[in-house]
């Protein structure tokens, strides 16, 4: 999945810094043991996408001929922080082209999400596509503003920006200084910082990877996500990604939120719907 | 939550058909059982939408004060049938304004679904609303084409279509005939046959109660689910409510339908995702 050109993981360890972050191991139990990196911290945790990744990897072990996550949706209980984890995983059904699994992410048995995964081997999918969506138009990467180039406090709060080429439409980083566009829809260019290639872990990643879309409402603050359903719809080609988020409804406390991610052939390989509490 | 003129549940048993249907009792042992009415055979099986209300109805009763669903993610693993049904409820996580729970609905020991919801008591939910989602334009009732009104080999195939008065747009109905409109998108208005008001539990069902948006597309069969993600997001006024659904992305042999329900104020009160695999 990774393209012939960026190493992937080799006998001697993941090269890339994602592949290396993401990686969990079998811990002769039935279970994967795992190591969240500090490197994924944003606001008052880890990263959710990031834990989509390390479970997706987890389970991409869980199931002979079903390596993918085709649809994963996450119940989160605790915050998750840096340091070691475990995946639980219990095979429900497995029989024609998917399988269903249950799933918990634990930290010294803590359970920080609970989890239900469809898996599926995106290799075998059909060629068919009509899909009716039009690709976002985003301007070109080098008008663009890069998330890694917030001040150091920013940074500081958020390593998790350092992960990435994340490149926004200057029109949509008003929020940064004060001047939130007013519309609950912000989007860009995506790229791992070390040009590590998309496949579909990295897919679960950037499905929650960009900041709420309630800073373009100017309420800037965590938004912690209660549920999150993704779905991985295809193998993604090799480049840029660009991923666009938004929200219809804003009510109650809460807010809903969908990802859409394109890769560089403007094929929509991948979605996400997550229910969020409000920033105050 | 239902209206002052429709008589609810009473201490001799519900009194709405919807109310019957739903019905679960504890069976004693941490469990709830229930009875899959016939009447909600669609195609293959028993719907979806009517099993998220039944599976709510027994999570309304497990998690004291926090009777409704915020958000539950199912994945399907073997088709329902008319009759007895259990559901499991494990209590994950109970704490602050939120809890959350897995859960099992099965047959005589083989599961239907898998789900994980994260209950909360939707009375106690802020009156503070941004919505920038539009209410859909449905034409007047009159104007529209009643689903009970099928012929009735259709009306025999999905008894379900005779549980609500199911309005259609003239415009969206030319799949009937032959002649799809070819954009993946329909709606309607929506009530129950009996008139029993809306609650959260209605919505539920409402989520996934129309027909596959495939239809439009000309495919017409049976489009099974996959994951289904129901956010219910407020208590529904009395009165009629109308219903969208959408798809932007079919591809690779499966689909993700996107539903709306709004409510008789024009408040946008649920919305679903699901993922399902095509109609040949």
């Amino acid at each position: 999945m990774t393209s012939p050109t960026v190493p992937g993981p080799t006998s001697t360890g993941p090269t890339s810094e994602f592949d290396r972050h993401v990686h969990t191991e079998p811990d002769g139990a039935g279970g994967y043991r795992a190591h969240l990196d500090p490197g994924w911290v944003v606001g008052g945790g880890v990263n959710g996408g990031y834990l989509s990744a390390v479970v997706g990897h987890a389970l991409g072990q869980a199931v002979p001929g079903k390596p993918h996550v085709l649809s994963l949706s996450s119940h989160f209980v605790s915050a998750s922080v840096p340091g070691p984890a475990a995946v639980r995983v219990d095979v429900h059904r497995d029989g024609g082209r998917t399988a269903v699994v249950g799933l918990t992410l634990e930290q010294d048995g803590v359970p920080r999400l609970h989890g239900l995964a469809t898996l599926a081997d995106l290799h075998e999918l059909s060629d068919d596509v009509e899909t009716t969506a039009q690709a976002p138009v985003v301007p070109p990467r080098e008008q663009c503003v890069a998330a890694g180039d917030a001040p150091p406090e920013v940074l500081a709060a958020a390593p998790m920006l350092q992960r990435s080429h994340l490149l926004f439409p200057p029109g949509e980083v008003g929020w940064a200084l004060g001047a939130p566009s007013g519309v609950a829809r912000h989007g860009g260019w995506f790229r791992l910082i070390d040009d590590r290639e998309p496949d579909p872990l990295v897919l679960l990643m950037v499905l929650d990877c960009l900041p709420p879309v309630t800073f373009q409402l100017g309420r800037i603050g965590w938004a912690p996500t209660l549920s999150l359903s993704s779905h991985v719809r295809a193998l993604p080609a090799p480049g840029w990604l660009v991923v666009v988020q938004e929200s219809r409804n804003l009510a109650g406390g809460y807010f809903e939120e969908d990802c859409e991610v394109w890769d560089s052939t403007g094929r929509l390989v991948a979605q996400a719907r997550q229910l969020a509490g409000q920033p105050r």
